[in-house]
């Protein structure tokens, strides 16, 4: 059976992000937010909200691909602070934040979530990073 | 050789919890604030301020250890919401937070961290707490 088949993106996370690429377990996106070098993991499985909820295997590969995002950050901006949080107080399916924050970003030392809109990318930056990032996973 | 022996627990959060308990690899802490039910997990190894420093088999018990503190939690309050974060924005020494959410509470559905001051546990909650705490470890 493909776990897939029923996986859908929460529309706000479709809205507020980028496709990035697809790992064993989850979907690696961007979020289009220019300000901060910003992942977020969905395990492609249907009706999850809490990480208790995933299979032990499930949670095994998310913690890898956890890892797996925060190496590639932490490569590219080595001097930077990783964030990892999965709160989904707002968007209740599944989701796991990875980003790189530096004194003097806009909501630096304060968490990122709620403290300010997002400032999409441009058309080519946008495409640039996509394809920095997609070289990097 | 005994990885602890030159482990020390930052001041700050030495500051801001309470001790509960030692897991294989992590200090559990519960933080002074009696708004949330809030745990922080410290692995005993010296000088380590992101996951990619740890070595693979104390990532894997980090990730074991958070899903034991998330399933306790959960377990206590079915209802509420599950918040698991690595910042270090503040203190550097690696540690994460494990808490439940519900909505009306303080923060709500914002972040917790710098929201506002913490509401420390009175000395018989406290131990109340503690106690419970220990029983569900």
């Amino acid at each position: 059976m493909d776990h897939d088949t029923s996986f859908e993106l929460d529309q706000r996370l479709a809205r507020d992000t980028v496709f990035v690429t697809d790992l064993a377990l989850c979907r690696v996106l961007l979020m289009n937010d220019r300000r901060y070098p910003w992942l977020v993991l969905v395990p492609r499985r249907p009706a999850v909200v809490e990480q208790t909820e995933l299979t032990p295997d499930d949670y095994r590969q998310l913690c890898e691909e956890s890892l797996r995002a925060a190496r590639v950050l932490k490569a590219a901006y080595p001097q930077r602070k990783l964030n990892t949080a999965a709160l989904g107080n707002v968007v209740s399916q599944f989701h796991l934040h990875v980003l790189v924050r530096e004194a003097g970003d806009p909501a630096w030392p304060g968490p990122v979530w709620g403290h300010s809109p997002a400032e999409p990318y441009g058309e080519t930056e946008l495409a640039q990073r996509l394809e920095q990032l997609r070289a990097w996973f």
